[in-house]
């Protein structure tokens, strides 16, 4: 069920425990994908999945602005710090908890976000507040049952498949070849276990990582179906979690 | 030029300094509206204004969850504190003014969040960081020119009526009735020139102020169109306006 | 009852649930008022609502820093980031609950305070520490039972007014020709019912808005009287408000 | 001069760098003595020691809550956390320091406040905003000179002396007797360098420490008398001291 | 070299810009290996690494509690909240970069730490404070040449046969066997790519991951050697890293 | 017992309230004496106080950087600020009081923690989490019973004697003589009660207070074993504290 759509007499009458909220980043994803990608793709994985769920679910609007200082230098990136980020997305979680709404799984789009959601889960979590997951789609796909070379990369051929299935206008076909010969194989520069870089302007000339070209709207198709799937079989999960956490552990020996 | 749908090399390609941040609340608006309508109407006044605006400029994605504790009673109302707005759509507004859109309108659409955006545009203009203020769009609208009797209230007859002519499916007509009879007339209990309420609960039965029947979607209309001039003009005066500050005053005797 | 002049045992004794709080600002006033001006007529207002409120009120010590940074241009204006204030003032209401005055009147005597005073005050009423509320003294006169041509401004007739009927010495009567003229007649800048201005330097060559001529000592003695009839009648009903919030609402349908 | 009795015009006109910030707290003195005496005792020193300076001070508002969480059990004692007293107090300075006033000295007048004040004079001065000092003014007492066993306590002889000199009316002295039969004869419960005591209710009956009998208003006058030549001597050396800090230092071998 | 084993002037005379921060953790490590495995580990990785490494880097004393709430329901388990943490890390090096040693390699010897020593070595690289990079020993190491089965855990092969290397007798080996039968296999419970798990007591009955038989003192030789040239090769790297951050980048097209 | 040595199991069946945190700073002590002589000396008396203590109490790990900005001008002084090292000591103890050990002695070895190891300890204290105190070993000591004029200083007799007891290699005795006439016979520069110093670079050479030629390894003896009594004898005290507060106080009257 939309939040934002129904009026409140609406949601009240609903009987469910579980929430979903999107999360993304207003970012560059090279010259061909739009700033907007990760809100889009974040949104549309929500939908599909609380869609495939079987029981009812609160689908909350989608964050737009995450954790994104390493796209700095690329015109239009928007960012906030990892502070302000965990302050407002785990405060409007509270709020969704406090309607008893409190097995929650954010459905994010960025990896920047990866982090600084685990720790706000992690801290409603001990508070007994809710039960909150973060669920970043690309990291729940069974990528070698739709292709055995897709690989994550940025404004790469995941995420420029989803947006070519879900908002095809808005990728500019014209600017692929661009976008992959002036980008980057891999994510970072790595010695000894530890990337060197902080930012994707280190080792992107144009922000892209990975080839857009490995992918298209069917891939996208299937990228949106398991995505959608792992999410409702999430929600299954998340709706018998306990919010209550283990006792005080006493010497087993 | 709407940032989340273009590349950022299409962004870095123009040649602005004005950004626009739609800010909403996703917050009860009465049994017959949307909780997403202060989301709404600060998009669609967003839109309409940079439409309008005969230059360019950058139109942010929209903040959906504000300072709105006050609707807390009623399910499905989502907020923060004001400190973690402050800061989320501070730290906003400052990633845009690092790619030189540093003259910003932020669109508000909920009387919650009008202390907090004036407070935070203020640190920003003080750090000259940049030239900001909030516009919030139902404190521009000349209602002489519409109706007379036309009040604000709260999922009443202005908000309505704009939903009822962006978004006509998201309002139930047939709860148009319950929704003005459970209603209260005026925002809070007032004495002393001091509002005693802090909760609308403490007012109105439903949650609504005014009636929602003394509009419609032609008065939307009309309202989008008045905010969307008003808007326009602000922009055309705020791009002009300088970021730096007065000097120190030396004494005038 | 004074806080200040009595003794620990003395307030322990006193049976009432009510406080209140002066928070003034020390800051530029015009070249003819002073820099304590709202700290003076604060306090005035305050000692005269308590005095004219029939049962038993305590009255904390005035708070002399508020939210100023409009006037800093202004040699001799004092001020405090608006989170500073807001911790300060609201922890002094906290020990004043703690003692079991929890009925909290804060008595205000600056523009500039009034959204973070309502703000600390929501805090402590949704937490239920206490229920407080901000008195703006010039927003609770009756000014068309005055004159009807009186505006508040700032340094103007309201404000001049007051301090000389309470500090008279302290007005430069022959500096009121040179206030008026170089002072501006609005307060801000305005477009789109937006205030262009964050600084009182933007809009008055000296700091003052209004025509300081356009009152006096008689004046002055009726706004106090007005300011303190309000506020007892404002302290009468604070005495009987509940501490604890309304319940969450289920739906109406 | 004091700040808050002159116009903003006046006080730009003086040529100091020189600020003076009295500092109280309103809390428990025993039976007999007012919650206002650290107020009253900072503001008197303060005063008598900006007047006995040769030269000019700028004499800013008193601010009247501190850090007095240790005597809270007693009715009627204010306070704030340490954290905000060190932000609002430290940003009154700083709004000081913008008007040239960068050399100041805190006149304290409570114990509970030495750290705090210490380590937030510490903060600006390593900033290079202000040279400031907190001067504690029961600390700057020659107290041999006036009678060779005098001790601070609290509520005792010192404070209470200093009271019945500049505001004699306040003293109760028909309980000076039970103030100190039921008082504490030391501050603390020491062992082992360490004081166990973190309240005065721990260790005094009536909030009292010292025997207020031990002094009186010739004390009192001859108190205020040390006070303000220890003060007025400090203003002479803040003056010309220095704001910028010493140079990292190389190597000395 | 050890700082905190020589004389300001004998630091002072080095000629480096290297410096290393040894973090650790207090928390429980299964029944047979002490809860400062953490500390331990990376104090002994650090200095390994350090004494190979061709040049001088200046050597910091270990922090010892960590970001280890995971841990907290076994006994014994110190932690900090990740503010807390990242702030105390973050001013530590902020301190050794006011001196010249602007390289900082912070060595980490615990899982729970990655992700906000990530984030604070972030925070001081964009503020172009220090080039600083948190390096997690065993995700350094080159496990195949070892032992094609060693896997991390918790208190499983890796940590305790490092302990068992450089601090025997802080082993129980009597009570292996029960550790690896009471252990879990894995680290968390996972479904659709999220671990479910917050705290290490939802799979785990005495705290151990992996059987910590699986390894022994020659292992734990191997894996220091393995880790003390990773983090040589690791400083001769950050050595020349610049700590000035990349431009903003133009539109490529 | 030395938590860091033990078993989580081993811990968990101990039978005690009390811990010990030892908690230190990494600065300047002169030419002779080493950066981590206030680690060195915290643990050293932390663990003699346990050894001699005869019931069983915690040993936590040293915590090492400290409140030490005032030792900042010396090349290799390592500190935080004083918010953050109050959060990270403060958490510490809570995470010591959530297994039962809530009454807690924190052993210092550095002046400039004492305020803030008082603040955090007073707010552990009040909020009823734990009964803490800090023991700052240098002010426990019966310098009458060991030499009159032993004084502490700074790098000066009392710490160079410890170190040279403790750890004599890390004591330059050749350069004993340079650090006495170097350095400064006091802490500070007074006047009015009134320390005008904040940096030690502001009255001492290299950093030395006091001459350290005036103690030795047999004063160190002395000292460590004074110390190991004085804390002893606290524990025992602190044992026996109860960690709830005394309630309100009524008036006496």
């Amino acid at each position: 069920m939309n939040l934002s759509e129904r009026s409140w007499t609406d949601v009240a009458d609903t009987d469910t425990n579980l929430a979903v909220v999107p999360v993304g980043s207003t970012e560059q994803h090279g010259p061909h994908a739009p700033l907007g990608t990760d809100v889009l793709t974040a949104t549309a994985v929500a939908e599909a999945g609380v869609d495939r769920y079987e029981g009812e679910a609160i689908l909350a609007p989608t964050i737009p602005v995450g954790v994104a200082a390493e796209h700095r230098q690329f015109t239009g990136t928007l960012w906030v710090s990892e502070d302000s980020f965990r302050a407002y997305v785990r405060e409007t979680i509270e709020s969704l908890a406090s309607h008893g709404w409190d097995r929650v799984v954010v459905v994010n789009g960025h990896g920047g976000n990866v982090d600084a959601l685990r720790e706000l889960c992690g801290t409603l979590v001990r508070d007994e507040t809710a039960y909150a997951v973060p669920f970043t789609w690309f990291d729940g796909i069974d990528y070698g049952a739709i292709h055995p070379d897709l690989r994550m990369g940025h404004g790469g051929p995941v995420e420029t498949s989803l947006v070519q299935h879900v908002r095809p206008e808005l990728v500019r076909e014209d600017r692929l070849d661009a976008a992959a010969e002036e980008g980057s194989e891999g994510w970072g520069e790595w010695q000894s276990g530890v990337n060197l870089a902080y930012d994707s302007a280190e080792f992107s000339e144009n922000g892209v990582v990975g080839d857009p070209r490995d992918g298209g709207p069917a891939v996208g198709e299937q990228l949106l179906d398991s995505a959608a799937t792992a999410l409702a079989d999430l929600l299954l999960t998340v709706r018998d979690r306990a919010v209550s956490r283990p006792p005080h552990r006493d010497a087993s020996e």
